[in-house]
């Protein structure tokens, strides 16, 4: 990638406080590690896909600040995010005889983030996390809001803690290994922050989509920077998701029942999210906050940003059904009423619910036969 | 029980704040929980030996103010706080669709309230919590605090978390079903906060052990308030165990070498710690910080209380090594240095190393061959 400056975006939390630092190069480089607190020894998290390709370099850059410096790798994806692979770090970590200072480092996407973030939650009661995001997933959605946990049978990510980093990494550079499909199921988070807080960012993408499909570094930085602005701006006034933070959900209720009813990992998570964003529309449209032409809008950029707008049949007899019967189980919902988050005109996303009847209708609508 | 006026012991942790409810007939008594916040269910978290004793009416006080109570048993025993049963509480909550102002309640002793505390920490990234300890041990220990977690097969309480109650409601009344080996336990960490605090109180527990061991109420309650009290100034001044706390962990070094060299369950908890308290004064003698008159005075009203004050042998070659091998891979350790608390005259205590020789001395002289 050409290299460009890097920027830093201030995460205010009061005492949780902490920075992202967006650019190329860094992960290489030790200077990026040098604010962080004294420790023994590094924890670095990773999966088998990401760490053959970054985690050489980073250990040599972590180990000039640390005296000792451990990976653990993970089975790669979704499927695994769950408690045998959490114990992994856990039996890593004792294995080593880490120990409270211990510093864990999560390399890899959103799985690994999540799971690397609950485990420094957890062990011995919480210990200094950093998080490294290499997809563009996770480097605009998990790089804000100290969200970690793992699923269970019943739910995603049902486990878990709110936790935040010490320091978010988000180097460009890993971007370039990235499959097309992932780089597409980013886009949808980064598209999500228009309707519900920045149109004129939306605007922005609707012209740069092009040069982010093909990873300009530019381009990427600022849609990550933004992204994270916008996100900082919302859980800096509701950090443990009280109300207004729930409007970052926007998409993900529909996309969660897609991600639920086809097998966890079948549909990437941002590519849910896309459709579902389609389906929260849709919806906002039939409540009269929207008219028609922005979900055409809406649905036509996240066509050019090469993710699927029509929802998969979840059951062939009760396909509706299906969805509100998922939707109910979603950790939103409260006493098994769905809370939909909703778009009008001005950008401005609320919490809603819906007839059943309507919601029904606007799933026949998106799905697929 | 006879019964008692109920006192009221605030927990000043600033928007954690909590009140500990100390008295008799509490569990049966709706009043108890008027305060807490609506939800519309409530899980109560018990164990197969508790349950059948007070689940019943704790469930008829709680469906006055919330229209579903559910009732999870755990396996009872130190030996099933793992995953496993952790997950118990995750299946039943997701089973009955509880959401995240669903109350989680624990009613048990330290085993249960840890385990159910941490999967209220955890559930959907945390909902709110009450705290009904049935054992002396955890009326005096788990009352304060905030710490909940499982146990590793590395080590005890290694994942977990700092997650504050919203009340906590020690009734004197399960005391009453309680075996005696468990009144000694907890009397353990009654006398701990004597040395390391307060040496008027340990005059006092030296006054009324008899009381006490013939499960007085009066003498109950005002041992468990004053434990509470003490415990509340320490971790107020200390919410996530920077220094001050740790001193609370007088005669848990050695405890948990005890323990965990045992096997978990073998010795009891407070066992362990009426043990442990015999070392730690032995080694601050040693390090010249007490004479060994207060030795003789604690190991006397250790004894009174029906506990051993003689460490158990770990290892028929290398007793010693052992110890210290189990010590260095405490979560108090760092670096794999262990830092003891010992005390002095003024009832003041204080984080220390030793040399392993006089270590291996302390353990050699209080360890029955």
């Amino acid at each position: 990638m050409t290299a460009i400056s890097t920027h830093i975006v201030p995460i205010e939390l009061g005492e949780r406080s902490y920075k992202i630092h967006i650019g190329t190069g860094l992960i290489a480089d030790a200077s990026t590690f040098q604010n962080l607190p004294k420790a023994s020894s590094v924890m670095v998290v990773s999966n088998t896909t990401v760490a053959p390709v970054y985690a050489r370099q980073l250990l040599t850059a972590l180990s000039q600040p640390y005296a000792t410096v451990h990976l653990v790798e993970l089975p790669d994806g979704e499927q695994h995010k769950n408690w045998e692979t959490l114990n992994l770090i856990f039996d890593a970590l004792l294995g080593h005889a880490c120990d409270r200072k211990t510093l864990v480092v999560a390399l890899g996407g959103g799985v690994v983030g999540d799971m690397a973030g609950f485990a420094a939650a957890c062990f011995m009661r919480g210990v200094p996390f950093v998080q490294i995001p290499t997809t563009l997933l996770s480097q605009v959605d998990s790089s804000v809001g100290g969200k970690t946990g793992i699923n269970h049978p019943m739910g995603k990510n049902m486990v878990g803690a709110f936790y935040q980093p010490l320091q978010v990494v988000c180097d460009i550079d890993t971007l370039s290994s990235l499959p097309q499909r992932e780089i597409s199921a980013g886009l949808a988070e980064i598209i999500k922050y228009g309707p519900i807080a920045d149109m004129e960012f939306f605007t922005w993408i609707e012209r740069n989509i092009d040069a982010l499909l093909q990873r300009d570094a530019s381009a990427l930085a600022y849609a990550i920077r933004r992204s994270c602005e916008i996100k900082a701006h919302v859980v800096g006034q509701d950090e443990r998701e009280g109300g207004l933070r729930a409007i970052l959900n926007f998409g993900h209720t529909f996309g969660h029942a897609i991600e639920a009813g086809m097998g966890y990992g079948a549909w990437l998570h941002g590519e849910a999210v896309g459709c579902g964003m389609v389906m929260a529309a849709q919806l906002s449209h039939q409540l009269g906050l929207i008219d028609s032409a922005f979900v055409d809008r809406l649905r036509t950029l996240i066509v050019r940003a090469g993710l699927k707008v029509a929802g998969p049949v979840l059951d062939a007899k009760d396909n509706a059904g299906r969805y509100l019967e998922l939707m109910r189980h979603d950790k939103k919902a409260e006493a098994g009423e769905i809370r939909f988050v909703v778009i009008n005109e001005s950008s401005q996303a609320s919490m809603q619910t819906a007839p059943d009847a309507m919601v029904r209708n606007v799933i026949d609508m998106c799905c697929t036969p």
